[in-house]
């Protein structure tokens, strides 16, 4: 049995990682932190049949775990995480906060790193591409939700040479509403949300750019938008083949999930839907050809951001992380 | 042409307002005002396609409207309402600062009235009950949205003397979420509201009890929830009938809204839905018996929270008070 | 491992099943039928992360497996479950066709019951009434979803001598569309469902009340409503109590639920909301006093229609059934 | 008073058209016609408040009526468009068979068109390109809601000569499921569509490119999904400009729609959301620039898919016909 910690367990990544973690049959929560909810329960705050002490960080006893999720905010992590790495736990960081380098970092998110010197031991914890380097890592940086949508995809055509050179990837994106967060503002009330739909910072204006081109080496314009609805992504994805490539040459180059336990491609003439996963940890991938002369192609990947994009991909790098089954209390 | 003023335009209640009165042929809007919003104009604060310059409340000039809209949240509105009737101007109120004698007032929202002496001016804006007491009314207090829904239905009951003497009406309430204002709150969180329904302050313990028994003279056990939408309200309302009354009978007392634009009672077998109401400022009303002999009966009623039950009710009144067509700007 | 055949295993009561047998560690699913998919695979014909090979009903094994699901429609089940009851194939049917006594599926139903030689092996499958009888049955009558969420709640207080005589119980239902099945009509067409909402059959209509009626002795008025969600049924129920009964006395009342795994009882001032139960088996029960002189009190009873109200309480019976612990797959 | 008949008339343009002409000061409607319902009155029918006889389309008097509106199913208006006109009656068809020339109906319908002698007749119904030409028009062939919300941005830029050579145009497009229709089909059951997201008919398989590369003269890659909602359309359009132009000039080539009532361009960093325009006749459109050096353009356009998408710019093609107010109950 792995003993567990959850830093902010009480946000939406935190309350489903507590629902996640309950069904694992080897690992066990022997606390969660929370600012504003500290010596409470979790059932007299949430809505939820988990039950949980709330303690706040500072009473966090890293000495009664083997790891520790940790789903802060990004910028605050640092010391939380310097001092469970000096305790000898693992840690899992859900934040931003060990995605990229110094120098990304710091053009991304506008402030230079807090704690450079940890940048060296974190393993950008998406499986599919860096699963013998989790296996190992202390430190493992568990990828946004929007670019695992987008990573997941593009990963396999890039690997195989395929994709035209030069160009400009388009990234038209559509989340739910829990991707951001349980902060209240106007966007996200209820009245406001519900019925509408709409763009917000697209271009190459979102921060979670820096992790899909350091992933892919591709540039992208990002086009995110907000759906009315509670869970999932599905990522547009327009792309240039070397002119002539044929279906066949793309669903080859995906033969490297073939054995992977959530990363999946759909038979010819299929494409995934949100129904298909929301409440599982599978990323679904589909191809819709467009002009096999001009190298034109569409494709559509799906995932609930909470799982795959955040709480079920942090449990599969656990599983890697300690040995596990990695399709423990994920399926 | 009535130039009209509203105070607290950018609520969800003065939004409406707007709305309606762009398209109302003999009203014409002066100025809105709005605490956090003074100095903007409305479509650079909001999603909307109305636009007016929204002045602070100290700016808002009286000589220039022949009424204002008061729109402002219960237990503030005395200095306003006041100054507004000391200059000449007649009052729409839309809170509930005007509703109720002063000691039910009291009792209810747990404080003495701050404008005791304007309470003789006010009538309840009940235009199905009240209409000839609107058309001189200084000072017309709006219903309440629930209220509007349960008064409607059961007055005609009871003025017909069908009901059972000493019974505890029940009226089992679910209104959209624009009822609570756009305030931010956990509850009304785009991702705790939708997909949830709850039940909320039941029993005895809304204060919009006050108005349905003060307009009825019923007893009544009121049970609000809060639906996964954003407008409308639904009422199911339980009553003992004197045994043996007949359906012919119910139908027959509600004959005194047969000329009523506004309410509506639907022909045997049928019951409203929020889809028959919602953008409308219809109230419909079905009548669903259950057992003659015991005198059983259900009904139900629907509204738009926003028009009948707010905002519409309050133009409506505007009409009557101003000598115009009722239905003006509301069809 | 017990080995299972799934009946009907494409609507949402069988796709609901073979997402909890999938997680369950002693039931392997041997076969599913399906009129319409026979021939198909489940992942082929639905958007699913699950997959079995559907089977015409005629092509179902009874020899490959110890027990059934059976969710067909009710009125046509007499073949399927007498079928498998000779083959010594013990059952549990999800329909509303073993529920009741011949005598009330006749007056409810409309129709003679086409089984009734089968009625005295049939054991009403709701665990926290009936949990002994169920442990020997070879079939297992599962309770319709309405019916769960108003005996729970009403059956300890029956049971405790706390009702008044000769009252009519009313039950205010609200539950989502899912419960109206996969069947396509106007009425659960998206556009006219969304943002909408509305009673129907209520009074004493509906036919779970036969259920209900038979298993709390009390005579009810039933008001069931659409939701415009998916997944969950809140009932709010208004009864009479002996006057001057306490709210100690009916949270007593409670204690027979004390170590029921999916039954609960929720502490004094917390009401049950839809957002708890959903994905859960669990069906929560809240009490709020209105008026303890005269006897007035609220309860209200949440659960999810597709887990407690169908398909997770069959795997609930199976459980008993077969002597394996009760939440093995449910938590 | 221009008297008007809608054949097709309960449908969801049908019933939007209704709505309109209610608060429309100079049109009447002599009669509606249905398939289904024939006989029946509208409100039987429905759950709406208008109300209508509805007859058989061969009882539809043309000898009553100025003008018809055609919401009938493409594929099947040839003969009552052929009746109409020959009536003298001018005809508003909602339909696509009168907005493609023969060749490419025959291209992307997959059959002959099987009126070509009245297709010199008919007029692209978009106001903001070809206002004079609808003024004198016998028919109108109202156009699609995607390639509303695509020509309407692109045609400024293609118009100014701003767009770079050989472009292939992607739309990503996110509609509501009323633009479905009211057929029921398992994708629009709510329980399928709710919570839910899809992408369909990608690439270069829509029909409505015809529309969007016969008004704008550019290639297309359309990509159309379906939103859990009711109304509204918003595109999300990538584009290639000349290499270094600036916002400026893309802001200057919209001026032709300065004066246009219902196409507008909101100011500098400001995007358009569904609840901007949803209730309204407005197009709205945001420019959102990426990479000036490289050309790269982001548009956002929105839309209610039953307004400015169908029935509302129907109305506006007929008050123009009749040379009445454009916006002539529009607002």
């Amino acid at each position: 049995m792995v003993r567990v910690g959850i830093y902010g367990a009480t946000g939406y990544t935190g309350l489903e990682l507590i629902r996640l973690l309950r069904r694992h049959a080897q690992a066990q929560i022997a606390w969660g932190s929370s600012r504003s909810y500290a010596g409470q329960r979790l059932s007299d705050a949430f809505a939820t049949v988990d039950d949980l002490p709330l303690v706040d960080e500072s009473e966090a006893d890293l000495a009664a775990v083997d790891a520790v999720f940790c789903c802060l905010p990004h910028g605050v992590t640092a010391p939380t995480v310097r001092r469970a790495l000096a305790a000898g736990v693992r840690v899992l960081d859900l934040s931003a906060d060990f995605r990229l380098s110094a120098a990304d970092y710091q053009r991304w998110y506008g402030k230079a790193h807090e704690a450079p010197e940890l940048l060296p031991l974190a393993v950008y914890g998406l499986p599919e591409l860096h699963r013998e380097r989790i296996r190992e890592a202390r430190l493992v940086a568990c990828p946004g939700c929007y670019p695992t949508s987008v990573i997941l995809p593009l990963y396999p055509l890039r690997r195989a040479g395929l994709l035209a050179e030069g160009q400009h990837v388009i990234a038209d994106s559509k989340s739910g509403v829990s991707g951001a967060g349980r902060s209240l503002s106007l966007k996200t009330h209820f009245v406001e949300a519900n019925n509408n739909f709409s763009a917000y910072n697209i271009g190459r204006r979102h921060r979670h750019i820096a992790e899909m081109e350091q992933e892919t080496g591709l540039r992208l314009t990002f086009s995110p938008h907000l759906l009315p609805l509670n869970n999932g992504i599905l990522s547009t994805i327009y792309v240039s083949l070397k002119p002539g490539t044929h279906e066949d040459e793309l669903r080859e180059a995906f033969a490297i999930y073939r054995d992977e336990p959530f990363a999946r491609l759909l038979p010819t003439g299929k494409l995934p839907t949100l129904r298909h996963v929301v409440g599982t940890n599978l990323c679904l991938i589909g191809i819709q050809p467009v002009d096999v002369e001009r190298g034109e192609v569409v494709l559509v990947s799906c995932e609930d951001n909470l799982l795959k994009g955040a709480s079920g991909q942090a449990v599969q790098n656990f599983n890697i992380m300690f040995g596990l089954p990695e399709t423990l209390g994920l399926l």
